[in-house]
């Protein structure tokens, strides 16, 4: 590895979103950046459809869980990216949805920055919004829900008991990353704070791809029907909003599950 | 106009959206939904680049400004949609950022359901993501925040005060669309709330396009600094957010405008 202090300047990171899963998702500017890169570093869950696209001419490096052992730790990808770049690379850090939201971004650019690498977010099509276009749902809509919250199900230690009174009130909507094992902990504590166990609830597990999967329910019956899903790929959760045509949907899971 | 009734079902609708104003933010899906479109029914604020590239093909209507009179009333555009859908004709109905936040989505969806014609939504690049991109940050952090909430500066009166109870809170982060003329009217409300005047506030003008513009503020200053910005182009507002290395573009601002 170089010496930060000795470096040209040349190398680059790219923080890239790759969207929700459907290579049509991407942007122009994500396969520019594609591109020039000469490595891109990508989490576990990008689609192989993505990937495809990304690694044309660019080599790619899965950072997401390490060939023989253990996932990697976020100090070992933070040292990778500036080992790379200071070897005056291009690189693209490409991360599933938008980098911004739940991407863990900050640490990374906080590394590069410490080696005086230049870097650039380039925005993604965030789950919420891909898992949504789905149902044929709005995030917020007229005279129901003026703000919309976005919130992850790990790290629900820090999310105050007033944020569960907020959402437990009638047409609070949510979409609720990584939300799967944290399901019954957000359902008891929403019922806790006066939620009504009728609101939808609506899981959308590989959002935009071809094996996408909606299963509606409500708020009394979400660990069962998450747990009768048995869904293992990326999973959306949208609190306070039903697909359109609910019962149509419902009918179709329980029938699939029957 | 046709009548539903005797339809023969070849129109479409697709909701699509356009991403903050960088061109290159676009999707594969929109483009690939201009090149089939008839005609483009498109907001007031999409970008000229944007419609540059919409425009290849299809013909452009602007529903957000009448030529000579008003703006279009919401009526007006769902009647536009039917009818052109009803003669067979695929329309693309763009959408500033994603249609499926803050897009008024579900009032055309509705329209042109109701008339037995299909639809889809190809989502967007919202402007939080375009802007935050912009001043380097993220909408979420681990230890700071687990949740981001987007809300609107418009429709405040459904907005209750236990949710400025929590945006209250130290480490709260929120993105503000539309949230210019009612920005002295938050700042009141959240610091009646218990907020700090110290909390950050981040204006973000023209996200992703040419002419961005970074203002850097906080809660006690923000209505006299977005005064003396004069900002008229689309703004996102970030409450508990400063750039990376806030204290330089600060700088920059207070030089622009000495």
């Amino acid at each position: 590895m170089q010496d930060a202090r000795s470096y040209d300047g040349t190398g680059h990171v790219d923080f890239v979103g790759a969207g929700p899963g459907d290579p049509e998702l991407l942007t122009l500017k994500a396969l520019r950046a594609f591109e020039r890169a000469d490595v891109i570093l990508h989490d576990r869950l990008i689609s192989a459809e993505v990937l495809a696209m990304a690694g044309k001419t660019a080599a790619l490096v899965d950072v997401g869980k390490a060939g023989f052992g253990p996932s990697w730790k976020q100090a070992d990808i933070d040292a990778l990216l500036v080992e790379h770049a200071l070897k005056g690379q291009r690189i693209v850090r490409l991360k599933s949805g938008d980098p911004t939201l739940f991407g863990r971004l900050d640490e990374e650019i906080e590394a590069v920055e410490a080696s005086g690498i230049s870097w650039t977010i380039i925005p993604g099509i965030t789950a919420a919004s891909g898992a949504v276009a789905g149902i044929g749902q709005s995030l917020t809509r007229r005279g129901r829900n003026s703000s919309v919250r976005f919130l992850t199900g790990h790290d629900m230690k820090g999310f105050a008991d007033h944020d569960w009174a907020a959402l437990a009130r009638p047409g609070s909507v949510a979409a609720i990353y990584m939300g799967k094992k944290s399901a019954r902990f957000i359902q008891g504590r929403l019922i806790m704070h006066g939620a009504d166990r009728a609101t939808p609830i609506t899981l959308v597990e590989n959002a935009s791809r071809p094996d996408q999967r909606i299963v509606s329910t409500n708020l009394d019956q979400l660990p069962a029907d998450l747990n009768a899903a048995e869904m293992d790929g990326p999973t959306l959760t949208f609190y306070g909003l039903a697909p359109r045509q609910a019962a149509k949907t419902l009918t179709e899971f329980k029938k699939e599950h029957a």
